[in-house]
């Protein structure tokens, strides 16, 4: 099932998408939804981000390194025993087709595409075995930071403005997540072409990682981390994220 | 006003304390409530962490060091010139009585007692000037952190497990935060006597800060930051704060 937000005629909704039908959803998209009769056509709406997270957590450096990269880099990722973490600010969340601000005084942005997790239960010590089970599904998300920020070593504002965290276009919950391709485009150039096969934790384990010390609430997202190196960006730039399944997020950067 | 959180006969409110009597809370404590006639007595109650915030952030280093700190530090925090902030889950809250629990596997838990601000209406982009008039109140916290974790360079697991935050006993909704004193028991002794005028940055200055690159929004938590050295605990400590105005948080340190 293929999960949308929008908003049309001044409303917001949470729809099923079946082609490019819209049916609207009655009751919660954690629970037992009906969906109604009332059907649209996709371009008659305005897509939102499909969820509004009430918190967004983040994985960081979540890939298996190249023989190159570990070369230039000067380490490979092997330390990491278990996910490392950080958060970003839910109120950075913008829609699929919407603009990324540079904050004034910045020099540019970084920007790594993601898949995010998006959960459908409280999520307390649940074991690996167990961690799908808590999952509504997956969408697109860009993480976005601003470079070189001084007095910030919990990287909380860098990662955190308005307009830094898009997603969409959709909630796909019937994905297998362990092998999915997820291609960027840089200005229409082709930047990254990687397969989820390459995360260091899977879905499961970086889930079951978090519930042990935190509990994840519905609608909570996980960004999975960044399966290649982080992408400098500036004012005019376009953004293409697509995966297998979900389908494609397309931001443009734009100065404030 | 003086509003607190409580339990009674399993079901759990907002109430108005005056004196040792407990007034109801109708309607949302942040907008204009009513006030019940129905009256019950403090120690008829549980009470209860006195928010439950949507986000939870934390400001690091907020305080003016004397010269002897400055020696042993090697540097003062001039070099801040905003708010150094973090973010802790908000799964971590616990009540004013709570056990703070120490995580299988640790070697102990380093805890700042803190000001807590918590918001009254969404704040985005608001001047130092009108700061204040975003806030509801403020109470008192312990920022709680567990020592020397690895692979956790942005401290997100380390100040969000469970338990590492307790809040209360109660929002204090007309305090003058610019100098109020801070003290500090550990079993019992004496250890932090310390006073908010102490802080490098303002709660106005803190909010209108912070309100510049993300929105903070009803219920959400500032803690201003420790105004002394972090204090070391382990099993079976005792930590209180009292902070004028608000009341005392106790809380007991115990072995998961």
């Amino acid at each position: 099932m293929k999960i949308i937000r929008y908003e049309r005629c001044g409303n917001e909704a949470y729809g099923v998408l079946d082609g490019d039908s819209v049916r609207a959803v009655q009751g919660s998209i954690c629970s037992d939804f009906k969906v109604s009769d009332e059907v649209c056509k996709l371009d008659q709406v305005k897509l939102l981000a499909p969820v509004q997270p009430g918190l967004i957590v983040g994985v960081a450096g979540n890939r298996v390194l190249s023989p190159s990269e570990i070369a230039e880099h000067g380490h490979d990722h092997s330390e990491f025993k278990e996910p490392v973490i950080f958060f970003k600010a839910s109120s950075s969340v913008i829609g699929p087709l919407d603009n990324i601000v540079i904050p004034a005084a910045s020099n540019g942005l970084l920007i790594g595409p993601e898949v995010a997790v998006v959960m459908r239960r409280e999520a307390l010590q649940v074991s690996e075995d167990r961690a799908l089970e808590y999952i509504l599904g997956y969408t697109s998300a860009l993480d976005v930071s601003v470079r070189g920020l001084v007095a910030d070593p919990f990287a909380a504002r860098a990662k955190s403005y308005h307009t830094f965290c898009p997603m969409g276009p959709l909630i796909a919950t019937d994905l297998d997540c362990r092998a999915l391709r997820v291609t960027c485009r840089h200005n229409n150039v082709a930047v990254l072409d990687m397969n989820t096969s390459n995360w260091l934790f899977s879905v499961a384990s970086v889930i079951s990682s978090i519930s042990q010390f935190m509990t994840l609430r519905p609608l909570d997202a996980v960004l999975m981390g960044s399966l290649g190196d982080l992408l400098g960006t500036a004012d005019g730039d376009v953004v293409e994220v697509e995966i297998e399944g979900i389908g494609r997020l397309r931001n443009t950067v734009v100065r404030s």
